[in-house]
């Protein structure tokens, strides 16, 4: 159904104001349980992952492209300065849509698994308190794309909906399944329950090179923040620290880590190896 | 030399006009043969790594920070409305160094290496056309930090002493030697002729994975741009394509890549397995 709309404070479209400022998006989107996909392709694999669309806000120019994967969703269609003036930017990708979240799974449940969350997970993250969404996509697209199985996150981890995660993963933050902890402090007990070694990654060169160890039939691997890395808690809790060895040149020269998403890319893919 | 200036365009500050415009960047630094290093930490690693400063520019309350690193070289002061005002934006990290940029080494002397670059070098980035500076940047970064002896950039390759780049790779940039190929078509046989092992990394899971190759003494890993990876020339003349396995599952729902950062990282790492 389009709808034409020409102000950009229209009330019909105040799902999609002010999309980069960050605090008014957490707020709106938590509010109202939507998120934003944005661009045909990332369109696309949302309502393919089995998300409902609330409705999508396009230009002329962009409808056609859209037009098999929209259903009876409800179109507003705008010129392109209508489009800046409630993103807050020109929007280059033509078309935003407001998705409908769905629930998220209890960890418990993530672990078992089941068809629907893609078998019994065997791999699996677990971010703790990673702040920017940008490097929380590109993990995510990392982990999908190297086969993990599932990923955990900290009560208070950097959401993965959120549109500048979803735009880095590609759209891969709708084809792994994750769930978030209720309970940070206790949080590694219910991976422990479910059988999984807990591996904590740090940038420590003392701990065990990540492709030493022996790793059990299932396997969390724990990544720390941006900044602080793990925290001592879960440091300790882990079954075991492990590290990705670095060259000792560099780091005398002050290059002293790697990134956390080179870090995650190089662990997932290391996580692989026997299975 | 403390040298305080109140005007954003006064002439003795043009090496730091407007940081965001790329292409005037581009050319005003080509021509003046100079970049920028900003923030304390980098400017001080650009400094151990030999680069001359050309001048620095600061507040008031930076200059402290700055003291033992300046030697006698100019330092404008100014506040923080006009640092605003050349630079284009807020510059957060307090200090910026117009940096003199050093003769790059030829190709042939970066692989004959020697003490000053760092000895033979026998792990070998090889990057093709990558546009992007942050990716150039965090690419130095991850093979710096895993012990990769030196990079090798196709003509077009983006520039590693771009502001960006150099920020991204936190100063790795300058530890690790690199060279510039005058010739992309012939410059795999220069390669070759030094005894270097080529695997062209490609996305294509019928490619060999990486981490079962033989590796030789001496390996270059090719690594292709953002959009549309390697040439079929580079392709067709590498010794062997190689490829990091992905996830069947994740192929099939439309994540069909790693980022190239991501797949340099786990590239790197696999290269330095028999090192």
């Amino acid at each position: 159904m389009l709808e034409y709309v020409t102000a950009a404070d229209d009330p019909r479209l105040t799902d999609y104001t002010r999309l980069r400022d960050v605090e008014l998006r957490k707020s709106l989107e938590a509010e109202r349980g939507l998120f934003l996909a944005e661009g045909e392709k990332v369109i696309r694999r949302a309502v393919g992952a089995g998300y409902p669309i609330r409705s999508v806000l396009t230009t002329r120019r962009w409808l056609a492209s859209l037009e098999d994967v929209l259903g009876d969703a409800t179109v507003y269609v705008v010129d392109d300065a209508t489009m800046t003036g409630i993103a807050g930017f020109p929007v280059h990708r033509g078309a935003l849509a407001s998705m409908e979240r769905l629930p998220l799974p209890a960890v418990e449940t993530l672990l078992e698994g089941g068809a629907r969350l893609g078998g019994c997970v065997r791999r699996l993250l677990v971010l703790e308190d990673l702040v920017d969404h940008a490097n929380v996509g590109a993990i995510f697209r990392c982990a999908a794309a190297l086969g993990v199985g599932g990923i955990v996150l900290s009560p208070r981890c950097a959401d993965p909906l959120y549109r500048r995660a979803v735009k880095v993963a590609m759209g891969a933050v709708f084809s792994i399944p994750y769930a978030r902890m209720d309970d940070w402090f206790e949080g590694l007990s219910t991976l422990r329950k479910a059988g999984f070694q807990t591996l904590a990654l740090t940038p420590d060169q003392t701990a065990t090179p990540l492709d030493t160890v022996a790793l059990s039939e299932r396997v969390a691997l724990l990544l720390g923040s941006e900044g602080d890395g793990l925290s001592s808690h879960w440091l300790q809790e882990a079954d075991e620290a492990v590290c990705i060895p670095m060259s000792g040149e560099a780091m005398a020269a002050g290059v002293d880590s790697l990134n956390v998403v080179a870090a995650a890319a190089i662990a997932c893919h290391g996580l692989m190896r026997s299975t």
